[in-house]
């Protein structure tokens, strides 16, 4: 951030009277702009045994394989989020189950959510605008070693771990994993 | 939003190539701005049988009561946010215990979620600098009529009932409510 959203003129860093953090301050009006953390919203979508998965067509992470997911716009909660980025980015149509997962990405300032999710029929597209390719995929055939994120691996691994223990999965309100990742520093 | 953050130039509102949405988009550089909900984060701090509450020193709802609660800064997860804006607004140092419930508010764009918690101590101020007043309520005494968000009495309701059904509110990862708020509209 460089200019004032309210006025075009230059902003500066400072500490903010009454604030203990360097916050981006207007020089000529004096509005102080915040910055904070982002929520991506996505799903697990299920279809019988498989889980669809979509490979990235854009940056970053473009050709690895990935949960559907995205920024949470406003004026839509985070169970509507996480449909409509399933929507256009495998273009299956699900009914939103129980919130599985939040982790925390507090250095990257974003917070991952995955629901689960049931497929209402077997139909989805093979790509979209935002996907080179989409496809269900048996536990024994995901991708690993071609996942986008920490996150989303994290969130497959916790299901078929859950899945394994034989626990309900579609219960409502439920988070079983409750995460905060952090960068690999060894 | 007016100007643009990356050059100072005038921004418009309009729906950009490839999405579906109005943004505000840069006149002179084409730098599209997205807006996205925020997270509030807090606790319910319990002492011995009682909750910890603050009056409000400013606005919104001024004078109001409220469980303390802040926006999510970068860089922390959300529950060192919360144990964070609990000891700014009522000086308690507490230890963060589940994740008792969100409450999505998305005509306002927040996310409001609050943790369990255990004041390591009986020990808080009496006002601090974002509250004029900070005490501890049975749940007989809580100022139900003067609770400054309907997310809060949601969060308080909820929690008094599980307590009286004697659910076990410490146990880790566990959400019991999920909950999406909308304006009042009848």
């Amino acid at each position: 951030m460089k200019f004032c959203t309210l006025c075009g003129n230059a902003v500066h860093i400072a500490i903010p009277t009454d604030d203990n953090r360097e916050r981006h301050i207007c020089k000529a009006c004096g509005e102080i702009h915040y910055h904070n953390p982002k929520n991506v919203v996505g799903t697990i979508p299920l279809w019988e045994n498989k889980i669809l998965l979509c490979r990235r067509a854009i940056e970053p992470r473009k050709n690895y394989w990935t949960l559907p997911a995205g920024f949470l716009e406003l004026h839509e909660t985070s169970a509507e989020g996480a449909v409509r980025e399933t929507l256009e980015e495998t273009g299956a149509i699900v009914d939103v189950g129980a919130l599985f997962t939040i982790l925390n990405v507090p250095h990257i300032g974003q917070i991952h959510w995955f629901y689960i999710a049931q497929m209402t029929s077997a139909k989805f597209s093979p790509f979209t605008s935002e996907s080179t390719e989409v496809a269900l995929f048996d536990e024994a055939d995901i991708p690993w070693d071609e996942i986008a994120f920490l996150t989303v691996k994290t969130a497959l691994k916790n299901f078929f771990a859950d899945r394994h223990a034989g626990k309900d999965l579609l219960q409502p309100g439920l988070i079983p994993h409750l995460t905060d990742l952090r960068p690999v520093t060894s």
